[in-house]
């Protein structure tokens, strides 16, 4: 066994394991085979470049261990991740003749772990699943806490709900052959981690580390996100704190039709926002959003929206997080510590007024605040 | 207020609370109003024919309690639960600006309730909704225990959730202008309540009630289904006692496009099919099958399926009961005694191959068993 390490994430009687390691894939079947308690074939749901690359991989794995199991591929890719695309996952599940005794293995990034997730908790009103990370995103995010979803016409993430896995596995290995660019989105995730509640996770992220050396720091964010979940499984309170950058991120992604931008990029940008208005609102510690700038820049990331955000705040109304005539903001006061602020639009324009960019930077450095 | 009966649903955190009462629709406002946190209009699902006959009622009782709202009217009909339909309320959602601290109304019969259920249960991973069921069916049965769905084309209620209502409110005087139709459909299922837990009850309905003293019955449908569903919310025990007769009324459903028989007597048949089938297996009680034959004929039900009942056999392992190679059936030991049979698909084949009508009543009735 590869295991190099395991995180608990305890949620009562919907407790479950991550683990995590270098080359684990190889033992997906011997980890996944005591939940296998149907005959029937697992379903494993996945895309085509996941299952081109690595397919072989889980395949013979779960071969060994004895577990039967229906491949149903999917297109790569965030633009489909639709009811449409939930529906095709509907007629595969009903064509292998998935039992409310089956299980569905969510193999790929966080799009395949989104929609699996939420076919397997809308599946015959909810039968176990399984997932399998392979993109830095998912196993840093979104394998971790349970929120499933499809985007609708009208915004992301806006159909779904709260299901978790019985286990997670992450093998790191298969960061390897990952685009430059999905590393990049994963890292801003990581980044915000440690932007959120390490200082010492955001000061290891001012250098870039080997890809090889992930298990460290993704076992380090699924910590840190399971102890968040822990206490606040809904999403309520606590967990929204995991939404640094995603209110601006979201809106970003919105406006530019969820294509010109990544996740990651867009949150990127988002986190660099929302520390400016803290900081233009007295709240965060100044130098803050250069730090992020950073951090961001050390693995490539583009760290200011290039465009005017003021367009951005109408999007703002439609986020989950939104209240009457404002939304709930994630600021930090510093790095490693963040808080919910609740701020009106008109508050929110205001501070955005000066400018994002270049401008903003020279206010902070120069006005030495 | 006009509250003649209240049913306490006692799932923890998720506890709700079923009023009855002729009349109480006039009430609905001043009950809702405390559930209303948002400023933001409360959504109310419904369909054209409920919304024409009672609409202007819960209108007139929402607006004096200073509720406002947004009604969400679809077409009415077991064809319009699809996943078109429920991607239809999401527009209704997205175009209102409901938010996740909004509320949802459930206003209609068994398929209003199961769409806008399951949307609320979705939008935004999960928000409020109440219950506002107008259908003896959906009075009796839909509106307690929490199975949101909408069906596929594969099958009924393939894609859903469970997810508790926090109030459910449940005016009898709805049923006055229900079609005749309706009103059958709904008293199989509660000659179902009767059949798998209450002998009293069952008796009360060898002779017609008038509608008018529904109340009473529907008070205690609720209370039989919400003792069950206490203790086993997820269905997966006892709650399986709550399929009597729906095992082969679903087949019949599907068999016949989901247009020909309706729910209730879809049920209806299959309550007599498993009445016979454990008469003949020697587990059920000789003559089980003609008291339920007796009960249906006295509200104008037919009893026994018309047409050859083994092309139903193979679509019960699309049923979500099934298990390998066969289906858990829920059986009567005697009227108000219900147990769980794991039986093979062969075992039901062999048992039904007598025949069902006429030649069946006879065997029984002449044999003396």
């Amino acid at each position: 066994m590869k295991i190099e390490r395991s995180v608990e994430v305890g949620l009562a009687e919907r407790k479950y394991v991550i683990l995590i390691g270098r080359g684990i894939l190889e033992n997906a079947g011997d980890l996944i085979s005591p939940l296998c308690i149907s005959r029937s074939p697992v379903a494993v749901v996945t895309d085509t470049n996941v299952w081109r690359l690595w397919g072989e991989r889980l395949a013979s794995s779960l071969s060994e261990a004895g577990v039967a199991f229906e491949p149903i591929v999917s297109p790569a890719g965030e633009e489909n991740k639709t009811l449409g695309g939930l529906s095709c996952l509907y007629d595969g599940f009903a064509w292998m003749g998935l039992r409310r005794d089956g299980l569905v293995i969510a193999f790929g990034g966080g799009v395949v772990g989104d929609m699996a997730g939420f076919a397997a908790a809308t599946w015959m009103r909810g039968i176990r699943y399984v997932q399998i990370p392979t993109t830095l995103l998912a196993q840093v995010d979104s394998s971790v806490g349970g929120k499933t979803a499809v985007n609708l016409p009208q915004g992301k993430n806006l159909a779904g709900v709260f299901y978790q896995p019985k286990l997670v596995v992450t093998d790191t290995s298969t960061l390897e052959t990952l685009p430059e660019r999905e590393i990049r989105c994963g890292v801003s995730e990581v980044i915000k981690y440690g932007a959120i509640s390490s200082a010492n996770l955001f000061n290891k992220l001012l250098d870039r580390t080997p890809v090889g050396g992930m298990a460290e720091i993704a076992g380090e964010c699924c910590r840190i996100k399971s102890e968040i979940v822990e206490r606040d499984e809904l999403d309520s309170r606590r967990r929204m704190l995991l939404n640094f950058g995603h209110t601006f991120g979201h809106a970003i992604e919105k406006i530019s039709g969820f294509g010109e931008y990544r996740h990651g990029e867009a949150v990127a940008f988002g986190m660099v926002i929302a520390a400016v208005i803290g900081e233009r609102a007295g709240v965060t510690r100044p130098g803050t959003a250069d730090k992020i700038r950073k951090a961001l820049s050390a693995w490539g990331l583009d760290a200011d929206y290039p465009q005017d955000s003021a367009p951005l705040i109408p999007l703002l109304s439609a986020d989950k997080k939104s209240v009457e005539g404002g939304v709930r903001m994630i600021l930090l006061r510093r790095i490693g510590d963040a808080f919910v602020k609740r701020m009106s639009f008109s508050e929110i324009e205001a501070l955005l007024k000066p400018g994002m960019n270049g401008q903003t930077r020279l206010d902070f450095e120069g006005g030495g605040r």
